[in-house]
């Protein structure tokens, strides 16, 4: 590449396309771009928005709180319509994503918010996702011990599933600095927009209003094999992990509660996570006593996280706070980018969340 | 008292006093009796309704959903006003019970919808509840395992906490046949009724629609040694519990995940469970592969239960449901009195919820 | 058929089948069915519960709130089934009930819960409902002048839509009193269970929580000539009516802000409302300055009514709550069976709500 | 002022207080001025922010959804904290500001988010708060006509309630236009948080959640006469208004659905609205047969207004939805500031919501 091509690049503006963009995963994703200072600035434009069955429709008839791009008809999904943009956010059903991925030039930078390229064992996605195992690309966690480095400059980024992003902030300091055994339990609570948008008889606004409910209940939950390799690239050589992922009534939020045995003290807990996410922009461990709420990072991309220690039963106990669509999939989405592209990673994301 | 006496007696009508009738408990008590048969054909009456800073105020402003008792005005509570029933449900801020239990005639049946008299050991009281320990009275939790003959004809009784209530049938069973190990780990998922009336900041609405947040964490709240009471008491010396409440957006129900290291299969579990609970009216082993959901108890006495095991990780999983107001207080507190009374224990309770 | 017949008939239950048993309106009428004392002393039973595509499943798949029945399968919804039944309760979307009127015995009693026999105008129902008029049954509003003789005995009745019960017993005394003039304003804010179970995207949990909308905005909902029929009944000739839905977050209720201009006097018009429900069961006039919340009214037939005048805004402000579910489609179909039986009216249905 | 000191304070940054910051009012002033570029740039600081009874404790104990403010300790209300600041916004109870406003220099922007100073009419002022008039200070509503360039280099700014800003921008441009007569009626859903955050029994979450109700009922509210003021400003002489607020169960949110006499036709009106409001920044009026939900504007500034006439009842229906904190209090707030400092009106507004 000449330096003119140099200098001409860095006038042009980067082209996003955003596949699946009527779902909330796509309509997260355009949230935050509409927020980033490229956008503002004009060195990073959104091309083309593409859907499945609502294409033809305006985004504004499925997310009309986009107003600035209310009027924008959303294409087909489709290699071609894809093509000519420097990056693409996907935000497809699990198993859709490898189709684009082969044909897109390998320049194009590819956020893949579904399952496809998380997981590393083919037997672990063949028998949680009966299917052939599409490959691993590099994984959209970047406070993740080594997960950093490896998304500067990547171009295919599997952003990883809401609950193992929860579940695994909130346990990889205790692993990787040996205080827990080789069990640990999740319990996660999560807001309803994590089952997406297709409607179905039990996602019903008057089913789930004034109930929570257990599902997946006994590891049988996809989340299940992506906590265990976060938590065993952290150092928990096999470890077993009992998630149960239970759903309340809020659009948003994921509150996972994450024991195990220890025989740490609060003090030796408490320090090892601060030390941990100190430098960390986003995770903000919580000062003794107090725990998260997940009503305080609504919008945002920060992680809010609570530590202690139950001593009379030889428990760890540390309570994580996420929004499942900012932090556990947009937001994470929006970080990778900015490791990707050179920018500043926590441009257009905050701390700062929406509430009451 | 002459035998004439005596049949008359026997056609006096059971006068019952509820005292705390405007919070949450009272008023459930309340809804209960206006439902039961005994009610509807004038055998049990509603005598006096008190309360404390709202004595003189209507029900009816409390309370508007109980239409039949509107205009009642809500007295002082005091022994003279208590006095002169046959049956008193007290539902009283904690530490409050045992002025009116000394004082109240012995024959008197006293429902304690409180802590002060569910706790067997003094310690316990004292290290969770900072005050003397007042004594302990018959358990009114009928399907735990020796507790039911204790409160026929019982004159003193307490009722279990909401938690305790939904963790300890979903463990016991488990515990008594020695398919777990000493430690079990419960996240109890509740609405915010179980909190009480008296407002505070952190209960507006405002503040906790839209988000869940945990509390109590690391064993600190007062019910985990009830659970621990309960689960020794059905075999399981020396257990520990990790017990964490989490609040949901939602008025009423809790979902209580209960899990603990087993080795037993999926098929023995849910046989010692559904042998267990076969004759319980109220309890509702689920089949296989089904959960519950808060949503379908609400309002009724019925306790749903779910059971699994995930062999991968070593654990049985079992979650159970119920309504925190009814079977977490105030239809176990009917439930006891029928019992106390010689009346059929399910008289007046109903395993049909209201949903959606 | 023999006297010999005749008292045989009587021993017999009364056998009552429910099709569309899966959906909302079937769901109401089962709990309140499992509730009613005639249900309880078994003179009656409760048949075929029938559907469109979930039958094969059983009910408690699609109501795990109905324990006593949730192992029942529903069976297909034809002639063939539901013959042989004394009652028939239709819960079907609009448009299929004629089809079984036709073909059951005129000596069944058949009570639909849709809308095809409501309207008595056949150019109404095709301007509103674009199909062919099916014609017109007894109204299942009690309350509404000249009703309740009408559904005495009677074989086919036509359960009044959700919207209509609340705002026309809001607004029925003062038409019928003349105190207001020839235009009447109705907002009323439904929870989702009115618009029924069937899937959509905008009807989703994630959609709904967390935000209420107008819909059917312009008088171009299909319960506005109703309204209209029933306010022209009472007296309101030539009435208009502006009615705007607004759909909020919770699964039930229905309040109704109804405003008319008017020049009575506060009093007046409670005196005019007061006299009119004097000696309803079911309707609950609130004092001076009190005014109704849905909250109070869940799972109960109650209509809470509040009453005032806005003399600077010369306004007439009648406020009603109803649960959409219970007076507002199955209480009101159950009420309505009563009558239909020579039961008591009030039979099975209280009026004492869920809360909180 | 020397050049020298213009030049100095050029430089200087605009320090910014915020009064009443631990309530709702002042949290959505910080969360917006933490988004500010003036804030990002540091050309605005955020000084000293203050409370009554929460004096001394962090704001993260109250606001833990602002983590970069989460240490900052509250200070007291005084004057003497607030001088020294060249923006005051306060977030006060009604008839605290004008102690304040009169001790602080005449320099201070002072932007006042209670009552006090918004209403003309003393009588008014008295018949709904009960106290002495304290003056009327340029209203903070641009988009009112005339009303923009009174903010302009503004020092004192009366920010207005929650509901005239809903109710006013969608009845103002047909007032104006005259199509509508001299009678208006609006009834108002809104969330929970314009109750503000004292803890009340009848706010707290088992109350509201599930539920709805109307208060403030019979044009006793105290937003009525300000939305009389806005009407007639706007050219509606004589008019008179019906206001009924209704409180549902969601946090946020206002949904004003306004209804008047007309005999214009749809197009007419549309045309009236699209004409009026084709150059505001944040009103966004709907294509036709679309109309707002509150959940597009959460978070956000944005007005989203649907507009339509019911021929048959021969009224004009008007729906708009704010978010009551933030545009219809915090983003007014900050909307006036920037007009007062001379900044970009929208500098540190979005009208991009956060759904779902």
């Amino acid at each position: 590449m000449t330096e003119g091509g140099t200098t001409e690049n860095a006038r042009k503006p980067i082209r996003v396309a955003v596949a699946g963009a009527s779902g909330y995963a796509g309509g997260e994703v355009l949230r935050l771009l509409l927020g980033h200072p490229s956008y503002a600035d004009g060195s990073l434009v959104i091309g083309s928005l593409t859907a499945g069955g609502n294409a033809g429709s305006t985004l504004g008839e499925h997310h009309p709180h986009l107003l600035p791009l209310s009027s924008r008809v959303l294409e087909e999904t489709t290699v071609e319509i894809l093509s000519g943009h420097d990056v693409v956010f996907l935000g497809l059903p699990h198993g859709n994503s490898a189709q684009y991925a082969k044909l897109l030039p390998e320049s194009t930078v590819i956020i893949d918010c579904g399952a496809d390229f998380r997981l590393q064992d083919p037997a672990a996605w063949e028998k949680y996702y009966k299917s052939t195992h599409a490959g691993t690309w590099p994984y959209g966690l970047p406070e993740l011990p080594g997960a950093r480095e490896k998304l500067v400059g990547a171009t295919r980024i599997a952003v990883p599933g809401c609950y193992p992003t929860a579940a695994s902030l909130a346990l990889a300091p205790a692993v990787a600095a040996g205080i827990v055994e080789s069990h640990v339990n999740v319990v996660a609570v999560s807001g309803t927009s994590g089952a997406g948008r297709a409607p179905k008889a039990d996602l019903l606004g008057s089913e789930v209003m004034g109930s929570v409910r257990a599902y997946g209940v006994g590891g049988v939950h996809r989340h299940t094999p992506e906590i265990i390799q976060n938590l065993s690239a952290a150092g928990g050589k096999g470890i077993s992990v009992s998630f149960t992922p239970v759903l309340a009534p809020m659009p948003r939020g994921i509150l996972a509660t994450c024991t195990a045995a220890t025989t740490a003290t609060e003090e030796q807990a408490r320090e090892i996570y601060e030390k941990a996410y100190n430098d960390e922009p986003f995770i903000h461990v919580l000062p003794a006593g107090v725990f998260p709420q997940t009503g305080a990072v609504i919008g945002s991309n920060a992680v809010q996280i609570g530590v202690t220690v139950d001593a009379d039963a030889g428990q760890l106990v540390v309570i994580s706070a996420i929004d499942n669509l900012t932090k556990g999939t947009a937001g994470g989405a929006v970080q990778s980018m900015n490791l990707a592209l050179g920018l500043p990673e926590t441009a257009g994301l905050s701390t700062v969340g929406v509430a009451p």
